[in-house]
């Protein structure tokens, strides 16, 4: 079976929005095993709307639109496909209740043109909005067949309206289009850090290349390397238990750079070690400026183990707040092993937390000098079992890369220092 | 002039990337005044491929493609553009001599499928890539034809590749194609912060529709509104001039809450006036975990103003680090007005600098009381003009929502301290 994605919208062809739901339908058709060959972007007019509707039928087995479907003489998507269809547009009576509801609601008189909102081609499914005014339908062709050998589904443009229409409309009825072929796509992430692409890649390389179900993917992100297993099954259970051994090689090989699986990320991986340690955690940072508190601290229920984060950003701050001596900096400077050392102390002693994590370096453009370029950071992390310090040359593309770059590579140091014992932690 | 916009890429079929070039591309064609109708995306598979670019070639004078120019044997943008227009592909030694310096570079062999890259369709113009390996090329129809009665343009699909290419290689092209009906648009972006977008359009309601050139639109972002004055004109400076009188009429009503323009952003406007008035600054941070200390460090240069933040996310912290009296914290709670008010002064005791400025509130989802629910925040400034405190009930949408609210309006305060007096910085 496959589908083709027709976006309506005169704003999407002007730049004004970003089509967000082109990635989040194409995603969930793949998801749902429907192959999608061609999507077609096109403005709000009757016309050139009508002609890619009938190419679209001409070639897919299932059409699905988004967009045009507000109260304005702009919004014709509907009327169009049942243009196309050859099919008479009719008053769906609950759409229009909710509709009159919704302005009731927002205490604000329903315009005239509201009303059209709830004409919906004759034959078609309606598809319940809980999240605005207008209804989207799903169409069968022929009309009644059940299953239908084709389809026409409009859903609305707004992502909050159209994504859980799609889900609860649109995915049952595409699953009774499907029939027996009706898989759903088992996908477990494996999340791992302290190991570049391909690094990790020419590791497991052979597994990667035996094996084509599960799929293995590899994707590079910011100072993390995602390996996506995925396969098609009809049941998750099934699915779960045909990824399971190929997991377990991989973790056999990498494991140790294995942080986490899903949606989880690394900041909310290193909470849940420092809660069930019962160690609490504090930070003192001069380069990334509060970054890495902001994301320490974007887990809910962080204050349970983050005490604090000291920025700071002048060596009178690092002396002051934190101890940093004088001669320390004068020495070695601020951009060093011997002051990250002694800010990750000072924090730990100003604040009695556990472990203190310290990082000071060059973001750029400015403060660069020959010996220290843009780029180099020093992360350091003192705690129970020991003090640990490393110098960073990272690759510059711009002053929030470099920032983003030590703020991560100080949450796998964290990681690593809560799972491992000395030596395994460096 | 129209243009047809082809995007290439099975990825893009199956929602493995978000297409941001879609938004880009058309912003830019609608700027240069050229009208498009379709946009298609379509998978690498050449026959499917030849065949959007045959629809697109008899219904617009230029085709813009992205994507499909990598050197692996799914990449067949290039040929298949050339097959579609009966043209050989031919060798182009510059490109191939910058892919052997990109590769030196990197210290790495050339694979030979990299030489591939370095091939074009014969009479294009190749469009130089100094962000990758892959050229672009613009091939006029007929071949030599200058200016051409038609065109295709093919870019790569990485952003950081394609935009430069098309502002450096295609808009010169394009410009040469539009002659005498080149216009560019002129945009003057004015930002408003501490007014709400509805307040601001009542005030300026009757300009909006009197008004309509220079268009003026206006954009709610998180906790700050744009107006965007736009017009077409032959030259930057007569479009400016056309903008210059709205403005004016817009500032005398609303310029207390316009902070800036274009794209310099609220924490890069803070910083200059600090730095003009030769201000420091320090910040006290609780349920913004660092946030607002991250913003203020994003702008280069700050360690001219910035001295340091704390994160003091624990009652502890509050006191040891920032010297909140036990009285307080216990009389009024940790999220108060007399608690903000503490934590400004004593950031400003600490660090010595000009103005403090302190952040406590409940983000949630956690931590909320009867009294004090998720969304409650209280801003305090403290400095050389006195004290000024406020609580907040920002809607809650979610944790990160509550936050980036909390660290705006912080920086908004910031900027009213520096910018006027009291009562005007209320």
């Amino acid at each position: 079976m496959n589908a083709e994605l027709v976006f309506v919208g005169t704003e999407l062809l002007l730049g004004e929005i970003l089509n967000s739901n082109a990635q989040y339908l194409s995603q969930r058709l793949a998801e749902l095993g429907i192959d999608c060959y061609y999507q077609v972007t096109v403005g709000d007019n009757a016309e050139r709307l009508a002609g890619v509707l009938r190419q679209a039928l001409g070639r897919a087995d299932v059409v699905i639109t988004t967009g045009g479907l507000g109260p304005t003489m702009d919004d014709l998507t509907k009327e169009t496909v049942a243009e196309v269809l050859g099919l008479p547009m009719q008053l769906h009576e609950p759409s229009l209740r909710h509709i009159e509801e919704v302005f009731a609601r927002l205490g604000r008189p329903m315009a005239e043109n509201n009303r059209k909102q709830a004409m919906n081609p004759a034959g078609g499914l309606v598809l319940e909005n809980r999240h605005g005014t207008a209804p989207g339908v799903a169409i069968p062709i022929p009309a009644g067949a059940d299953p239908p050998r084709q389809a026409v589904i409009v859903l609305p443009g707004p992502p909050r309206e159209m994504q859980p229409m799609f889900e609860q409309g649109a995915v049952p009825f595409l699953l009774r289009m499907l029939g027996e072929k009706a898989t759903t796509l088992v996908a477990r992430t494996l999340r791992f850090v302290g190991i570049g692409e391909s690094d990790l890649e020419t590791r497991i390389r052979d597994l990667i290349e035996a094996q084509s179900d599960p799929f293995i993917a590899p994707y590079a992100k910011l100072g993390e390397v995602h390996l996506r297993l995925s396969t098609k099954a009809r049941t998750r259970e099934e699915g779960l238990a045909r990824i399971a051994p190929v997991e377990a090689a991989i973790r056999q090989r990498v494991g140790g750079f294995c942080y986490g699986v899903d949606d989880r990320p690394l900041e909310a991986v290193v909470g849940d070690r420092l809660a069930e340690r019962g160690w609490t955690v504090a930070v003192a940072e001069s380069c990334t400026g509060g970054l890495l508190a902001k994301r320490l601290t974007d887990v809910p229920g962080s204050s349970a183990y983050f005490l604090a984060g000291l920025v700071t950003y002048s060596n009178e701050a690092k002396r002051a707040l934190l101890g940093v001596p004088e001669e320390t900096l004068r020495a070695f400077g601020a951009v060093s092993d011997e002051t990250a050392l002694a800010m990750a102390r000072g924090v730990r002693e100003r604040t009695g937390c556990t472990v203190g994590v310290a990082i000071t370096g060059i973001a750029g453009p400015g403060g660069a000098t020959a010996e220290k370029p843009v780029g180099t950071v020093h992360i350091a992390v003192e705690g129970p079992k020991g003090s640990w310090v490393r110098r960073y040359q990272f690759p510059v593309r711009d002053r929030d890369n470099v920032r983003q770059r030590s703020a991560q590579e100080a949450l796998n140091r964290l990681w690593r220092y809560a799972m491992f014992e000395p030596p395994d932690f460096v």
